[in-house]
C-alpha cells in the first residue's frame, strides 16, 4: 500500500487508544512510520507535512521523554509547537482541566497531546474539543504511542507480530503501557502472558485475552520478547511487594534469566529504566535489548500518529 | 487604509501601555490584527515577516497564556524566540533586573516582551534597551495587549467601540487590565462604568473619565458589555471583602444576572477564570461569551503588536 | 585562510575542553565565529548550515545564559532543538546520566551540549554516545566555549593574543572558566596571572604555567585585561574568605582600581555579576567594561562550535 492509500484509509481524527483501533489502523501507523525511518536514513529528516499548522502538548502530569518525543516528531514535520506544563501553569491559579484545553484551543493548534493523571481525560477533550487529540497517557488506562512504538519494534526486529508470543512483566494492575501493549498484541495475533506478582495482576485481565503467570521463570523459554514494565513507585497506593529486593529476585531480568531466553528472544522496556531493579546493567546493555531502538521508533511512530490524524480531518473538511 | 499606509502611520518603537497611545494608533492595532486573522482563516497563518529576527520573552511573573501567546505569535511570524522566566534562572544568583535584560538584548533579540511586577518596570526598560520593548503586564499598572484584544473582541462582534457602554467588574484597584481598558476604550468613544465593592474601587479613578457603581444589578441593563476582572488573590494585600460567597452573590455573573442583560450584550474575561466566583458555569458556556474568542484574538493582537513595532524600527533606520 | 580550508583543518568531532585543542583548533574557532559575526552584522544573521539537524541541550545544572546562547546558536544554522533540564525530569524517577544521555541519542541529534556537575562527564559521553558532545560546563574542570568568547572579545578589542597580560580574578581553585581560559590563554601566548585570596588559589596552578599574585592592586598597572570570574557561593564547600566585604575589598574591581589600569584595558567578567561583589556599578557600566560583548559574541562563538563539529562529522563520514 503507498503512503495515500493508506493515509486515505485511516478515518480517525484522534488517537485515543488502541482499544477502538482495528488491527489494519495499527498496522498503517507502523507502515507509516516505517516509511519516515527510511526517509530520516536516506537524510530527510525534515517534512513539511504540517507547515504552518501548531501542534499543543498539553502536560498535567510530568514527562521528559513522551513530550519531548512529540515536540520533536511535530517540528520534524514543520509544525510549531505550544508547550504546556501543568507546573507553574494557570491551574495553580484555579483554572479548569477543561478551561485550560479550552484556551490552548482557541490559540489554534491543529492539534492537541494530551497527558493526564486522570483515565478517559483526552475522550472527554475529544468530545469537548474540535481538534484532533492524542492521548500521551491518561492515568492507568491508556498510552497508545508507547504500544505501537513497542510493536513497532518487535515488528522490525522479528517480523509480523502474529503467532508470536509476549510476556508483559511487572506491574500489570497499574500499567497503562500493558493495556495498551495487550490491546495491540492481540489484534496483531500474538499470544500474550502477563506475569508479576499477584497484588499486581488483576485476575480479570484474562478477559483482554491474556494468559497469566506468577513465575518469571516458568515463561522465560517460550516468549519471543519480554517488556518489563517500569516499577512506578509514585502510582502505587499501597504495598503491593514487599520489598525492592524481592521483587528484582523475582522479577528482575538478569544475566541468568537472559541466558535461558531463546536466541533471538527481544529485551524492551519503557524506560527511564531502574537498573538493578527491572532489570540489571548486564541486560539493559545486551544484545536482547532493543531499549534505545524503542525511543527512536517512537519519534517515527508519534510522526506518523501526527500525520494520520492531519490527512484524517483534512480529508473530513474536504468531503464535508 | 491598506497595510503599508497602516504600518507608516504607526510610529512607536515600544508597546508599553495604552496611555501613550493615540486613538489612531489603537485602531492601527486593530486593524492589523483583523488583516492576520483573516489570512490565518484563509489558511496563511505562517507568516514571514520576522524572519531571521529574535523575540525575546522576559517573564519575571509567572504567565501561561500570555507567554505562550506571544511565543506563538512570534513564531507565526518566522521570527526564532528566546524564553526567560525568573524561576530557575540567574536571578536566584543575585544578578539584577536590569543585567538581566541587557544580558538578553546583548544575545540580539530585536524585541523583548516583558512582564515584570513592578510598575514601570517595562518602561524603564524602553528607556535602558535599544531594543524594542513590549509590556506584558507590569504590576498593577497597564497590560497593553490584554485591552486591545478585549477591544478587538467588542469591535468585531458589535461594530465601532463610540457609544457603546461598556461595565469593568471586580478589583478595579489592582488590575491592570481594568486600567489598560479604561485608557482604550474611553480613547474609542465608549462609556465606561466600573464597578465592584467600594474597597476595591479607587474613588479618584474617576479621573480617568469613568463612572462608579457599587451595584452590579442597577447597570446590567444599560451595559452592552461586562468584563469580569479576575479575584487576583495573590494581588490582594489585604481583605478587601468578607468571603467568596459574599463577592460572588455581589458582583458574580450567574444566569439570572445574564437574562437581565441586553440580547446582543457580550461577556468577558481575561482569564484564567474561577468558575463560581466571578462567573458561573452556565455563564462562562452561554451564549454571551466570548471568553475564547478573546484568547484566539489575543494571538493576532500580538502579532500585530510585534509586527508594527518592527516596522517602526525599520522605518526609523531607514529614515536615520 | 577562507571557511572551507578552516573548516576542512578542524578535525575534532567534540569539543570537551581547550586543554586538547591546539592554537590552530581555537583560532579556526575564534575565525569561524568572526565570520559569523561579519554576517549577522550584514543581515544575514539566519543560516542553513544545520537545516534538517538536531541540536541537543543536556543540562545537569541548572544554567539560564549559556543554554539560552547554545539554543539559540542551533537555531541560527537553522536545527531543531531538544531541551532538557534535570529538574522536574526523569532523573527524579532514578534513571542514571548515561542512561538519560543514550535516551536523548536515541532521539537523533546530531550533536549534544552537556553541562554536569561532574568533572569528566562530558568526556566519558563523548566515548560513549556516536554524536558530537559539547561540553558547557563540567564541575570545576572546563568551560571551553566561555574562555572562546572570552579570548575572542579580547582578540576583537584588542588584536593578537600574544604578548598581553590577562589576569583572572577571585576564585581560581573552583572555577572552570579559569581554567579553560589558562590553557586557552597560553596556548596563544598570552601572559597568564591569577589572582586571589591564598584560600583559593591553589599553588601547584603554577604548573599550568601562570604566575600568582595575592594582591589585585599590585598586578593592576601592567595587566592589559582583568577577567574578574563570579563569587560562586554555591560551589564552594568551606568559608574559603572571611566575608562578602572583605573580598570585595581586596579583590572587587571598583572606580579607584579601574583609573590605575592602562587606558586600553579591558574588564571582563563572565556572568551573571554579583555588583558590588566582583565589580562595582561603576566598573560594570564604564568603559573598560566588555561583559556585553562577551553575551554577544558567545552566540556566535557557539554557532562557530556547531558549525566546526558538524563539518567534521561529515568529513569524517565521507572519509570513511
Amino acid at each position: 500500500m503507498d503512503g495515500d492509500s493508506r493515509a486515505s484509509n485511516w478515518k480517525h481524527r484522534h488517537l485515543l487508544g488502541l482499544e477502538s483501533l482495528s488491527a489494519e489502523d495499527i498496522v498503517a501507523v507502523l507502515d507509516q512510520a516505517a516509511e519516515f525511518k527510511r526517509l530520516a536514513e536516506q537524510g530527510e529528516r525534515k517534512l513539511t507535512a504540517l507547515a504552518g499548522q501548531t501542534v499543543a502538548n498539553l502536560f498535567f502530569e510530568p514527562s521528559t521523554r513522551t513530550r519531548t518525543s512529540f515536540s520533536l516528531a511535530a517540528k520534524r514535520l514543520s509544525a510549531d509547537t505550544i508547550e504546556f506544563s501543568a507546573s507553574g501553569s494557570s491551574l495553580s491559579k484555579g483554572e479548569t482541566y477543561l478551561d485550560t484545553a479550552r484556551t490552548i484551543e482557541a490559540l489554534g493548534p491543529s492539534m492537541v497531546v494530551v497527558r493526564h493523571s486522570s483515565p478517559g481525560a483526552p475522550h472527554m477533550l475529544s468530545r469537548q474539543l474540535d481538534v484532533g487529540v492524542l492521548n500521551a497517557g491518561d492515568g492507568t488506562h491508556e498510552h497508545p504511542t508507547q504500544a505501537l512504538l513497542d510493536l513497532f519494534t518487535i515488528r522490525e526486529h522479528r517480523g509480523d507480530l502474529a503467532g508470536k508470543t509476549v510476556a508483559l512483566v511487572g506491574d500489570i494492575r497499574h500499567s497503562r503501557v500493558a493495556r495498551s501493549n495487550i490491546w495491540g498484541l492481540r489484534k496483531l495475533g500474538a499470544r500474550v502472558i502477563v506475569c508479576g506478582p499477584a497484588t499486581l495482576v488483576p485476575r480479570n485481565i484474562t478477559e483482554m485475552g491474556v494468559e497469566i503467570s506468577y513465575s518469571l521463570d516458568r515463561v522465560l523459554g517460550e516468549v519471543d520478547c519480554v517488556n518489563l514494565l517500569r516499577v512506578q513507585f509514585e502510582r502505587q497506593r499501597g504495598a503491593f511487594f514487599p520489598s525492592i529486593a524481592e521483587y528484582a529476585h523475582l522479577f528482575g531480568m538478569n544475566g541468568d534469566r537472559q541466558r535461558r531466553m531463546k536466541d533471538d528472544a527481544l529485551i524492551l522496556a519503557p524506560g527511564p529504566i531502574n537498573r538493578g531493579v527491572e532489570l540489571t546493567p548486564e541486560v539493559a546493555d545486551g544484545s536482547k535489548s532493543v531499549i534505545l531502538d524503542q525511543v527512536t521508533n517512537g519519534l517515527v511512530i508519534r510522526m506518523a500518529c501526527l500525520y494520520l490524524l492531519d490527512r484524517a480531518a483534512a480529508n473530513a473538511e474536504a468531503n464535508a
